[in-house]
C-alpha cells in the first residue's frame, strides 16, 4: 500500500475577512511556522476596547511544532500582536532590519526585549525553519524594507506578497524584485497568497515619488510654517519632507510620540538621511521665522489623543496654530476615521490655517496595489493554487474575480475564513477542516477578558443609561426597612425629572407589595418582578431602555 | 435729525458649521420668516440619541412676530423638524406639493395633521410674509420639486439657493430657472445664500439622467433577480427604476417603510409614472421567475434595521437572498456611514450575491452643485454680499475663497456660526450680536431632557462599565450591618474575576474603617472615600475607569 501522502496545511488566523490582525501559519508535519502577527482596531460596536489580537490557542497547543515567526514589515498590522503573543509563545523572530527595530521598541515598552529572540535578515536571505525554507525578497510599500516571501515546501512553493505596491521610483534602495518574481513563476509556484487591499481600485498606484513634487511645489510657494502630519512609520514619506526642508532652508521639528520614536528608530539605522542640525528641539520652534520652519506630526487620522488634534483644538502644551499657517494632511482617512479627519480640518480653517488635505492635491499614495499592479504579480507568478488574503469578504472575492479574469480556474481558488485549512499536495488543494481563531480584546490591561456579554452591557449602558434600585429588608419578616432608594446615571437629567423619580420609587413600592400578596419571597423573583415592572413604565413613560439593576438588602 | 435706518436680520439656527438641521429666520421690524426646518443625525458622541434638532427658543420667544415657515424641500434636513417645532410654534407652513406632501406624512405619524396650517405654492408663485414678499423658483436636487427661494425684503432682494444643483435634464419637468436668476442678477440682489456642500469638488455635478442610462445597461445583462437601494426620497431615482423595469419586462416589488409611504404619496400627487399592475406585493415575489423582479428596498446607507441589511443578514421576514441576486447599491455613503455600509456589501457577497456598489459604476449622482456649478450662480446673481450655507466649516471656508477668486471682496463675505446675527441695509452689512441656537436633542419621546451631563454619563458607562457597591449600617452606630456588596456590568466577566470581585470588597471594606477610624460619618464623605480607593485601585490592577456608585443604606 502506497504511503499516505503528508499534507501541508496553511491555516489563516487572521486578516481575511477583515483588515488587520495579520497572521498566517504554515504546517507540515511537526513543523510549523508563522508569517506576521498584527493587531486589528477595534470596531465600532467593541466600546471601549483599546486593540484587538488574533486568537492564537491553535499555536500555544502545538508550541513544540513552532519554529519562529517571520515578518513582512513593520507595520502595527502585522507586529502589533507580538507584545502579547511572545508572552505565552516565545519563539524566535525573523525580519528585516527597520521591521525588527520598530518591534524592538514595542518590546521595550512591554519589558519584555531581553527575553525574546530577534533575527536580522536581508533581502535574498533566506531561512530555515524545520522543513521550510523561506526567501525574503525585496518588496515595496508604504514603509521601508518591506518584504515578500518565497516559502519553500516539501509540497512545493508558496509566494506571499505581504503588503506591497509595485512602486518604479522607490524613496531609496531598489524597486520589488520583479526578475526573482518571474523566476520563480518560471519554475513553479504551488500557491499565490496576494495583498487583497486595493483590488477595487482601477489602475495604477502612484509611486511614493510622485508626493515628492507635491511636496516640492506646496514648500515653494509657501510663505508662512508648515505643518505636515502622515503616519509615523512612513519613513520615505518622512525622508521626502526632510528633502523639501533642505531644498527650501527650512528647518525641522518633530510632533507626537510615535513620530520622534520611528524617526529616531529609522535615523539609527540608516533608514533616513538627515543633516546635522535640521532637526530642531520642538521647544524651540519660536526662535525661528515661520518661513524657516516645518512641523512634522502624527494625526493625520484625526485621532483625539494625537498631536495634530490637539493642536487644532487649542489644547498642544508646545505647537499652537496660527493663522497663516499652512497644514498638509499627507494621508487619507482610513475607513471609520473620515468624521474624526472632518472635525480636525474644520477645527484648523477656524484657527485661520489653510489646509491641504485629500480633496485638494496629490499629497498621499497608497501603499497597495491597483488592480493593473496585482495582474502583474498574477501573471508573473503563474501559480497553480490562489488564496487571496488581506481584505474585508468584497476584497476577497473580488481578487478572485480578477484571477478568474485572468484565467485562472474558480475551483483552484480559494476564499478563506480565518481558522480554515487550506491542505495541499503537489498536485491538489482543497479545505478541510478548521482550527480555533477569532479575535482577543485588549482593554487596559486585560487581555481577553471583555467578552460579548461585557460588550452587551456596554452597549445597553451607552444607549439609554442605568436606573439603580436599592432595597433593606429585613430577613426574618420580608419587611422593607429602607429603600427603594433610586439612583440613575444617563437616562434623564435627575433635576429636571424628581417627579419621574419619585414615580420609579412608587412602581417598586407596588412590585414588592405584589411580590408580598403572592408569597414570592425569594430575592431573584423579586428582583425581576421589578425589573419588569420598572421596564414596562419606563418604556411607556419615556420610550428608552436603560438598564435595570434591582439590589436587595437582606439585614 | 434722519431717522434711525431699520435693520435686516438674517440668523441662521443651524446647517452652518454643520450638516443638517437647516434653518434661517428672515426679520424685519416686526415681521420674522422662517426657511426651512431640518434635523441632523447624531453625532459618534451623542451615545443614543435618536435625533436632533435645532434651538428655536429665539423663535418661541418672538411668537406673535413668526408670519409662517418656508420650506424649500422634503429633505428630512430640511422639514424633519417640524413635528417637534410645530407642537410649540403654530405658525402657517408653505412648500410645493411633494414636500408638504412628505411632511403631511410625519405629521399623521405625530398625531398634528388636523392642527396644522400647510399652503401649496407652485414654482414662480410669489407669498407675502408680513413686509416679506418670497417668490418660488424651480431648481433641481436629489429630490423633486424642490425650489430656491428669491426674498424681496425692505432693504433689497436675497437669493437663497436652497438644496441645488444644476441639472440640465432632469427627469421630470424642467431644468432650474437659470432666466430668472439672469434677471434677479440683473435687477440687483442684496445678498446670496448660496448651498456648499459639494464646493470641494470640481467641475460639474452629472445629470440625473446618467444614473438610468447606467441602469438600462446592468438591466439589459443581468439574468437573475434585481435589488436597488437607494434613498426613498430619491423619487428620480426611483422613476428611473421603474423606466428600466419597464423596459425590460420585470415587475417590481417595494421594501422598507419609508419606501413604501415615499412612492405612494409620489404617485398620488404625481410625481412618479408608473403604469397599473408594474408593481406588485412583495409577498407574491416568489411568484415570478427571478429575472421578471426588481426590489426597490431602503437600505443603501447599511442602517441597521433597514431592509436591505435585514436581507443581507438573513434576517428580513419577506426577501431572502439567493445566489445571482444582482444587489446595486444606488447611493453614496454618507460620511460616518462607510462600515456599515461595507458590512452590507461583505454579507450580500457571502450569501453569492452580485454586489454594484459606488467604486464599481455609474450608479449614484450626487444632488448638490460642484465647483463650476456654484461659479455660475455666482456670476448670474452677481450679489452684494455673500453667505455661504449649509456645510461645514471647511466648507464655507472653501465656498468664500472661490467667491474671492470670482472678484468679490472677503469684507462682502460672511462665514456665519449659528446663532449670529447679519444686519442688513441696502448699502451695509455686517455681522452684530447673536441670539440663542443650538441643539436640542431627541431620545425616544424625551425632547430636551438628554444634555451633556446625561450623554458624559452614557460615554464613561461605554468606556469601562460600572460597579455599583451597597452597604448597609444601622443608623445610630454607624456599624456595618449588611455588604458590602458588588455588583458590576460592562466592567470584566464577573464568572471568571472572582478573585477581582473579593478584593474590590475588601477595599471598601478598608476604606469603610479608614473613615471609622478618622470620625468622617457624612455619608457623602464616606461615598467619596470609597469611591476614591477603588478608584485607585482599580486602574492599579486593569488601566480601567469604570463608574464607581458606592451606595450606603441606613436602616
Amino acid at each position: 500500500m502506497a504511503k499516505k501522502k503528508r499534507k501541508l496545511k496553511v491555516i489563516p488566523l487572521g486578516g481575511l475577512g477583515e483588515i488587520g490582525k495579520n497572521i498566517t501559519v504554515f504546517e507540515y508535519g511537526d513543523d510549523i511556522f508563522v508569517v506576521d502577527c498584527g493587531i486589528a482596531f477595534p470596531e465600532d460596536d467593541m466600546l471601549g476596547i483599546d486593540l484587538v489580537i488574533p486568537d492564537i490557542s491553535y499555536l500555544t497547543k502545538n508550541r513544540e511544532k513552532v519554529r519562529g515567526i517571520v515578518l513582512t514589515h513593520g507595520h502595527e498590522d502585522h507586529i502589533g500582536a507580538l507584545p502579547y503573543v511572545l508572552k505565552d509563545l516565545n519563539v524566535p523572530v525573523y525580519g528585516t532590519k527597520l521591521t525588527l527595530g520598530l518591534l524592538e521598541q514595542k518590546l521595550e515598552e512591554h519589558g519584555l526585549l531581553n527575553n525574546v529572540v530577534l533575527n536580522v535578515v536581508k533581502h535574498s536571505d533566506v531561512i530555515e525553519l524545520g522543513c521550510f525554507k523561506v526567501e525574503f525578497i525585496r518588496s515595496t510599500h508604504s514603509i521601508a524594507d518591506s518584504t515578500a516571501l518565497a516559502i519553500f515546501t516539501p509540497v512545493g512553493t508558496i509566494f506571499h506578497t505581504g503588503d506591497f505596491k509595485i512602486d518604479y521610483t522607490p524613496i531609496e534602495g531598489e524597486p520589488i524584485d520583479l526578475a526573482r518574481l518571474a523566476e520563480l513563476g518560471k519554475k513553479g509556484v504551488l500557491l499565490l497568497m496576494c495583498d487583497s487591499t486595493n483590488v477595487e481600485r482601477e489602475g495604477y498606484t502612484m509611486s511614493e515619488k510622485t508626493v515628492g513634487e507635491t511636496f516640492d511645489e506646496i514648500f515653494m510657494n509657501a510663505k508662512n510654517r508648515i505643518l505636515v502630519a502622515t503616519f509615523a512609520s512612513n519613513v520615505h514619506r518622512i525622508q521626502q519632507i526632510v528633502n523639501a526642508a533642505i531644498k527650501f532652508g527650512r528647518k525641522i521639528a518633530i510632533c507626537g510620540r510615535s513620530m520622534v520614536n520611528v524617526v529616531n528608530v529609522a535615523m539609527e539605522l540608516g533608514y533616513m538621511n538627515v543633516p546635522e542640525g535640521l532637526i530642531i528641539d520642538i521647544d524651540h520652534i519660536n526662535k525661528y521665522p515661520p518661513e524657516k520652519i516645518v512641523i512634522i506630526t502624527t494625526g493625520s487620522q484625526g485621532e483625539p489623543m494625537s498631536a495634530l488634534t490637539r493642536m487644532a483644538s487649542g489644547d498642544h502644551k508646545k505647537v499652537e496654530i496660527i493663522p497663516g499657517d499652512l497644514v498638509i494632511i499627507s494621508a487619507n482617512p482610513i475607513p471609520g476615521n473620515e468624521k474624526l479627519v472632518s472635525r480636525v480640518v474644520n477645527d484648523l480653517f477656524k484657527k485661520g490655517a489653510e489646509v491641504i488635505y485629500e480633496s485638494l492635491a496629490d499629497i498621499h499614495v497608497s501603499g497597495h496595489a491597483s488592480q493593473e499592479e496585482l495582474k502583474l504579480i498574477h501573471r508573473l507568478i503563474r501559480p497553480k493554487y490562489f488564496m487571496p488574503v488581506h481584505g474585508e469578504y468584497r476584497h476577497l472575492k473580488r481578487h478572485a474575480n480578477l484571477a478568474v479574469e485572468l484565467g485562472m480556474s474558480p475551483e483552484n481558488i480559494f476564499i478563506m475564513d480565518i481558522g480554515k485549512v487550506l491542505e495541499l499536495t503537489n498536485d491538489s488543494a482543497k479545505i478541510n477542516g478548521s482550527v480555533n481563531a477569532g479575535r482577543v480584546l485588549v482593554d487596559g490591561l486585560g487581555v481577553g477578558d471583555v467578552g460579548n456579554i461585557v460588550l452587551r452591557d456596554r452597549k445597553h449602558l451607552s444607549q439609554d443609561g442605568l436606573i439603580v434600585v436599592v432595597i433593606t429588608i429585613e430577613g426574618d419578616t420580608g419587611n422593607v426597612i429602607a429603600g427603594p432608594d433610586v439612583i440613575s446615571r444617563g437616562f434623564v437629567y435627575v433635576r429636571e425629572s424628581e417627579d419621574l423619580m419619585e414615580e420609579i420609587r412608587e412602581v417598586c413600592k407596588a412590585a414588592l407589595q405584589k411580590c408580598n400578596d403572592k408569597k414570592k419571597n425569594d430575592w431573584s423573583t423579586k428582583k425581576s418582578i421589578i425589573r419588569d415592572a420598572l421596564r414596562d413604565f419606563l418604556y411607556e413613560r419615556t420610550k428608552r431602555r436603560p438598564m435595570i439593576l434591582p439590589i436587595i438588602m437582606e439585614v
